[in-house]
């Protein structure tokens, strides 16, 4: 088989390090004298024929992703269904592939674009085109299954660690005569790794987070309300930590915005605040709420250099399992030892990964359900080790994130219109 | 005049940087002899007669402060009335300094506290007790007037700019088949600076934040969804920033103009969410939103370098002036260039700065009212500028922050009992 080109796109929502995956992407390229492009806002781009060359980008540039969060290129919310219901899509995703000789296909995403990279990977055979479909893992999450964690997931986990210890801080200067109870709301729809995450800020007994309220339990009102009031009670003030995912005893999301995005998610965003007027109705302590959001997801500044090394390793194993003609499989991330903490590279077939949620385990979750169970602590510190803190300009104050100059490849098929979402 | 002891005490809300000004006093009490005390919560903790005695703190616990959010000794939201109305506790307060032999009391808080210290020095006089008062400035709100800036601001701001700037990133990645509009809600109830702040992330035509609303403009809502609509439609998303203090034409706060709905139902949510929904209501646009909250004003982790040594300076030149005999000032800082940026303290009557609060110029917002001008910029760029790290625990990590162990001093007087709040 020819050598051909390599395409990149990125998939579902980003990360503080995606781009860290991107740049070891480019970088093991070049070296490999591998044509790269870039689809523009991932699947969308490639079925529009809109892809970045990257062939005459900047070295600095390219370097500079490595500690730049958001994804470059832009990512998408599009999900292809069954090669029936959409075999449009997917003959035109081949088009385009054959029509800049790309021979390479790497899907930087979660366990839809997982799913979505088999469909290729299956079309393509269909069709007698030479393709080799690598998943790519990225998703703050952490719900994919097989790999010891996600790329991105490492870093919104010391983000959120490391806010709840200084908003704790900050609540246990001023609850004599302000504050007593802090609500922060984390990302995390249907698996509550983020939210265990928090639990790292506390670690003997009466430390922050207090209580948190994971998607894997179901809420329990009374029992929330009474740990609450025993930790003011005791402690002076409680920092509760809620996973965006808390669902009730009828399988419901406690808080939903009433939208769907384009898989057919509900948004969710709200629980921080409703649980915090809760506790303030029932059991009248003064309250202040957070919810960072999106500020999570990108905190590039405070990374894990753990993560960022991981999704910098992955897009490097990427390019050499498709350059040695592996075809549908991903780069899963293998725990060698925990203490002290090793990993390697593992390819794995995406049958195993397609589609499956890897939830928190029970043994992760306190008997009471309400914090970490020291297994999980064993688990979690490793991925949140280390910083890698960007660089900042001397005069603004701020990080240098690059944005790339990016060109698209001249087009050669007529246009695809896609419905605009 | 005996040189007796020392009393320190933070007052209002805490910072990142606060405990930085916490250090510097105690280490300059240390250099000079001089015994120091802190009250435990503030003045709550002085009339209650609960100090703690520094005087056999850890050296490496009192430096380790100079990297630690919060308020190692606990703050307050307790304001003392007039002298008539609070008779009582102004002389409680003076047989508590008079039975601990302290001659220096500094009072490290924003405006309110700046008219406590005054209220405090002329009680002395009248009681014939010989005391420095000296107000140590500190306020994330940046609103005391005279001086530059506040300490605490400048890590607030840099917080804030960094986080439009990760956010946007994030937001420009995904825009084209998601969220189209991303709003953060941001401290400064009555003063618009760290909504200004946010502004140093984009320094280009249409960089985020494309849309700013300051408490000092009156909400125009069909100015601001034009101005959105506008921007996504040019740029394809909006960043939006809005300050909490936000008011209606009617001067009432937006937040709480809005708390409930057509059938009398209590609305959650900041004026954050709220935006986000108008937004969606009447443009119909996705959208997330973010709420900081505690988290902007206690991420010691980016916080400004410029900050952290002016939060430092304050303290060491407040103990110096208080034993040079200076009574009724508070040290300021007083820029003397901008290029470069070069600063110094100025011991300046606490009469000047009581109750008085600095809004942002008219000069310093853009003309339409939703963005800042060149001069905001250049006066707050060099207050964001150099970064300042604490170090991290390499097996948690987790910044190294320190809970100091605490000794309260022995009571010498009877309890005085303070009504719980």
């Amino acid at each position: 088989m020819r050598q051909g080109n390599l395409l990149y796109a990125q998939s579902g929502g980003v990360t503080a390090v995606i781009n860290a995956t991107a740049c070891a992407v480019i970088q093991a390229c070049r070296r490999k004298k591998v044509g790269v492009y870039a689809a523009r806002n991932g699947i969308i781009g490639a079925l529009r024929e809109e892809l970045f060359d990257l062939s005459n980008l900047d070295s600095a540039a390219i370097a500079a992703l490595r500690h730049t969060p958001g994804g470059a290129f832009g990512s998408c919310r599009f999900k292809l269904k069954s090669q029936e219901t959409d075999r449009a899509h997917y003959e035109r995703l081949i088009a385009v592939l054959r029509a800049h000789d790309i021979r390479h296909f790497l899907y930087n995403g979660g366990n839809d674009s997982a799913d979505t990279s088999l469909k290729i990977a299956q079309i393509a055979r269909t069709l007698g085109y030479p393709l080799n479909v690598i998943g790519v893992p990225k998703t703050v999450d952490n719900d994919l299954p097989v790999t010891d964690s996600c790329p991105g997931f490492g870093s919104v986990a010391k983000y959120t660690a490391v806010s709840v210890v200084e908003a704790s801080l900050d609540v246990a200067s001023m609850h004599e005569s302000s504050t007593k109870v802090f609500v922060m709301e984390v990302m995390g729809r249907h698996a509550g790794w983020i939210a265990a995450a928090a639990g790292l800020a506390g670690k003997r007994a009466d430390e922050a987070p207090h209580v948190i309220l994971f998607p894997e339990i179901t809420f329990d009102e009374a029992a929330f309300l009474a740990k609450v009031k025993a930790t003011v009670e005791r402690v002076g003030w409680c920092t509760v930590v809620v996973s965006e995912g808390v669902k009730t005893a009828a399988g419901k999301f406690l808080a939903e915005a009433g939208t769907t995005d384009a898989f057919g998610h509900t948004q969710l965003g709200g629980v921080g605040p409703m649980i915090a007027q809760l506790v303030k109705n029932k059991l009248g302590y003064k309250f202040h709420w957070a919810v960072p959001d999106y500020l999570q997801r990108s905190a590039r500044h405070v990374a894990s250099k753990v993560d960022a090394e991981q999704a910098y390793a992955v897009g490097k194993a990427a390019v050499e399992y498709a350059l040695a003609g592996k075809n549908g499989v991903m780069p899963v991330i293998r725990r060698v030892s925990t203490t002290p903490f090793k990993w390697n590279l593992v390819p794995t077939p995406l049958t195993k990964i397609a589609n499956v949620e890897k939830k928190l385990p029970r043994n992760f979750i306190s008997a009471d359900g309400f914090g970490i169970t020291p297994a999980a602590r064993r688990y979690l510190e490793p991925l949140i080790r280390g910083e890698d803190a960007p660089p900042y300009d001397k005069i603004s104050g701020l990080p240098k994130y690059v944005r790339p100059k990016l060109k698209l490849a001249k087009k050669k098929l007529a246009a695809y219109p896609l419905a605009e979402k």
